[in-house]
This record gives structure tokens, C-alpha cells and sequence, in this order.
């Protein structure tokens, strides 16, 4: 499980930071790749990297601002046209599938495969399998904008095959029965407990990624104890007043943010083109002073989402 | 008069050329530059370029597919974003206005300068003015697609200020009237005309860019003794049939064309990702075989349009 970052500047692309785009790769979970926005240029960035977008099979939309979906008609074109043809699914605010269905119609595309599109009229559980649940929360924004909480679920111990040898109970189909915690009679006679020998459940991962926002309650829900939290920083240190006038957060209002939800690590992004990479340095600085697990992420930077011991 | 390339690409973009956009640049003859057509990606491939979007103020669309126009909402956008508030207007296929006004609706976009929208429903004059005459006509493409004809104004010639001065003519306001062409008496009891003191009119330089396109009959008005022609060649020598079949054409078919109509030279362009730089130059060579002022472009290349003598 990663984080591939293909645009982390704000509004604008500029010369060294592309408009937003962000993938959750799943590809040892589940040979998927979710997608969170796609801004214009997002298929370009791709073109420079691993990713194969006919592996994306679901596209997360915060809100409709141009710098978020304007990329878009473009990806869901080339997908089809690089020999993508399984369903995709779109999920986003009201209007997301007639901006999509508009694009298609009036460039008279023609895709291989079948797009369902889940538009976002209430917050909860947008989406659940038997690994992954997806949930969604409204945030603050001069547009309806919106958060989204991926967890994956508690992965079942693994069974203990080093005690079960060492308790001289060969292997063969009881491993099946005890591993599924059931309680089995060996030929021995001994009665054995599958629980006794099976490990402690892996605890699943969590990550939130949150579309433009002020700083607003509905947060702390979307980001509680989260491995990784991914929130814009539109603005810097003592810029409060002006993020709160534009409807964006500072990167002094996301480290509050990601140290009260007690989250592994606070990724920041949507950067604007004003901040040079030095400065940029120091919006991590910031940051890090009050949630030291803070990163200014970069486009094509590719963030491990490793395995915690919770318990 | 220059032409600017940001995408020379077909169908897709790839890594070494983005999907189609070329500007005519007119900074010098009329501080305006004129972009035909604008895929994915164009504002981004701007950022390397000195070109200021804000001095766009008109865009040509040849046809709806998505590698011709998906770049165009987030080019609105920033041109606006980066102070652009001067009218521009848009002219292409009937339903180029609903696209882009539903992108600019859905993404709550508020531009700082109107649009106005020229639907082309029958070809000839689609724009003029006191220096530029644009004509446009039908191609033959799998949806309507549309070639442009820019004709510059002649430009009438200059008033011959050595001759003036070998025949003892004084300098002063019946310069001005000799200019405009007038008869004049002077001070001393000489009449003049101004005709005998005007040189040549320096003939109007002549660019034709067409859309993605079959062979066929309506090309030859428009590139008739045109400077510059700019044609697709999305395939290459001996594959006649795909073209046709895909209603494309060859690198041939182009060269023909531009021998045929006698233009100045011929700009190869939407070039599939298929050909590596080699045997873009393959292309380019069996191209020149038929009409030797042949050249494939490539993305960043600017190409000067010089007046020619003609008479």
C-alpha cells in the first residue's frame, strides 16, 4: 500500500508542482488503484512513472474546482485507449457526472469499458468490500468539498505452524480446521483449540485524504488515528486570516489538526506556486514543530503506508 | 509571424510529444497570439515557453476529439487566474460552446473576461479585420473537422524617401500625402505623384492549419500558395489504406498536397507515439522526396514565417 503523489500544487499548475492528483496503490492488496482527483496533466505525470491507469478502477473526487477534475476526460480516454476495459467508478460531488458525460459526449469517445458514477449527497460509507471501507464527510470549502477515510480491514492472525510443531501435531488438513479456529480431535486423541495457535490479528490500515478545506469539525472523525492523513496547505505560518478568507488551511492549522487526531504521519500538499522548494522547507519545519511526523510531499513522490502494531 | 508548437502528438500524449496545440504568434503585427486547438496539457507545455496566455485572445478548434480540446477549461482558467480580463473568442464545431460551458459551470470557474463563442456551420470568412482574413472550410475526418486559411493583408508599400530626397523634395507634411498616394503641387510650381514614389506592396504572408484529416478536395483552397502549411501525418509512407481507414493521412498524402497547392513549406505534425525520433526523420525524408520543404515538428519548435517577394 502507497500514496503516489502526481500533483501537489494549488489552483494553478506551475513549473515544478502539476495540479491535484493522488493514487492509493493496492496492487499487493487487491491488483487496484484508487484515485483521488485529477487535475489537468494528471495522464502526463503518469506517463512518467510505473502506473498502468488501466489498473485504476475507482476515482475519488473532493470537489469541482478546475484544478481537481479538469485532467479527468483525458485519463478515462486513455485508459480505453491503452486497453483498459474493466468498470470504473467515479465518486463525487452532484455535477461530476454530467462534467464527465459532457466531455464524452461532445468529444464523441467511445470507451471500452463502463463507467458507474456515485454522486455524494450524504456523508458515512460510501463504499465497503471485504477488505476496504470507504468514508466520506463534507469539509469547509467555498465549493462543496469533500474527505474521504479509507480502511482496510483487521487482516486475521496468521496460524503458528512453529507451535504447532513444537506440540508434534503434523501438518495436513487439521491446519485448514485450526486455522480457521476450529476445535479438532487429532488421531492421538488429544483435542486441540484452533484459537490457541493462532496469532494476533494484523490491524488494517487507515488513510484519509481530504479535499480543500478550512479547518472544521468534521475532521477529527475522517482523520481519528489514521496511519497517514494527507490535507491541504494552501497557506503558510501566520496566514491564517487569509486561509480562512479562501477557504483553504495552513500547515500550522493541518499539524494541529493531524496531532489531534493522534494520525502516524501528516502528509501536506497542495502547495501553492508562491512557495519555492526552500520555502516549502520551511512550511515542513513549521509543521513539524507541532506534529513532528509532518512532510511537505512532492509530485512523483511515492509514500510505503507499512504495517502498525497497534495492540 | 511565428508559429509555436506545444503539441505535435496524435490520438494520446506520450512522453516526447503532447496532444494537439499550435499558437500563431502576432505579437509584432498585432500584439495577439492565436492558438488552434488545445489538448491536455497545453497550459502546462506554456509554462515553458515565454508565451503569455493573457495574449491569447483568440482559439481556433478544428474538431471536438478529445486530444484537440480537453486543455482548453484549464487554459480558460488560468488565463484569467494570471490577469487576463481582455474578451476572447472561440470558434469551432457546433457544440464547443456546451463543452466548455459546462466545464466552466460545474467547476464554479468565474472568468475575469467574456468568451464569445462562433459555431462554424458553413465554411468562408469566419473573421476579418483591417490586417487578417480568416476563411475556413469542411475536411473529412471521422467527426466535422475544420481547416483554417490566415491570409495577412497586403501590405502597401512604403514611401520612397531617397528617391524623394535625389529629386530635391524637402521633407514635411506633403510626405504624408505622397504616401497615401496623392498628387501634390509643390513650392516650386512642381506637380508630384505620389504613385511614382511607392514601392512595391509587400505581399500579406499566407498560413494554413488543418485538422485531423483524409486526402480530399477542400485542402487545395486552403493551402493554395499558402507560406506555411500545417498538416497531419499521423501515418507514414505505404500505409495509404490505414490512413483512409482511420481517417487519417499519410506523410505522402501531405507531401502531395503541399507540391500540388505550391505552399512555401509544409509543417508534419500529429504524430503517433508509435514513431521514435528516427523514424519521425524517416518520415520527414520520404516526405521531402515529394515536396523537399518538408519538416516534422516537434513540441517546442518555433518556426518563423518571413515575408516572401512574390511579384
Amino acid at each position: 500500500m502507497q500514496l503516489e503523489f502526481f500533483g501537489t500544487g494549488a489552483g494553478v499548475p506551475g513549473k515544478f508542482r502539476n495540479v491535484s492528483s493522488v493514487v492509493l496503490r493496492l496492487l499487493d492488496e487487491a491488483n487496484e488503484v484508487w484515485m483521488f482527483d485529477c487535475g489537468e496533466g494528471t495522464q502526463q505525470q503518469i506517463l512518467r512513472s510505473t502506473l498502468k491507469p488501466r489498473k485504476i478502477n475507482k476515482i475519488f473526487i473532493t470537489h469541482l474546482h478546475g484544478d481537481h477534475i479538469f485532467g479527468l476526460p483525458g485519463l478515462l480516454s486513455s485508459r480505453s485507449f491503452q486497453g483498459g476495459n474493466d468498470d470504473l467508478t467515479i465518486y463525487g460531488p452532484v455535477g461530476i457526472k454530467r462534467y464527465v458525460q459532457t466531455a464524452l459526449q461532445v468529444s464523441q469517445t467511445r470507451l471500452a469499458y463502463h463507467i458507474h458514477y456515485v454522486e455524494l449527497t450524504s456523508p458515512g460509507v460510501i463504499y465497503e468490500d471485504s477488505q476496504f471501507t470507504v468514508k466520506a464527510a463534507q469539509l469547509d470549502h467555498q465549493i462543496e468539498s469533500w474527505g474521504f477515510r479509507v480502511e482496510e480491514h483487521d487482516h486475521p492472525g496468521e496460524l503458528m505452524v512453529d507451535k504447532l510443531q513444537e506440540e508434534h501435531i503434523p501438518a495436513g488438513p487439521v491446519y485448514g480446521k485450526l486455522k480457521l479456529g476450529q476445535q479438532v480431535t487429532l488421531a492421538d486423541g488429544r483435542t486441540i483449540n484452533g484459537q490457541d495457535f493462532i496469532g494476533a490479528p494484523q490491524p488494517g490500515r487507515t488513510v484519509t485524504i481530504l479535499g480543500d478545506t478550512r479547518k472544521t469539525a468534521n475532521i477529527a472523525a475522517l482523520a481519528d488515528h489514521a496511519d497517514v492523513l494527507v490535507h491541504e496547505s494552501t497557506f503558510g505560518k501566520g496566514e491564517a486570516k487569509l486561509a480562512h478568507n479562501y477557504f483553504h488551511s495552513t500547515n500550522i492549522q493541518a499539524a494541529q489538526t493531524a496531532d489531534q487526531a493522534q494520525v502516524g504521519r501528516l502528509l501536506l500538499t497542495h502547495i501553492s506556486a508562491r512557495y519555492t522548494a526552500k520555502m516549502a522547507r520551511e512550511l515542513q519545519q513549521q509543521a513539524q514543530q507541532i506534529f513532528p511526523r509532518s512532510k511537505v510531499v512532492k509530485d512523483f513522490d511515492v509514500i510505503e503506508i507499512p504495517f502498525q502494531k497497534k495492540e
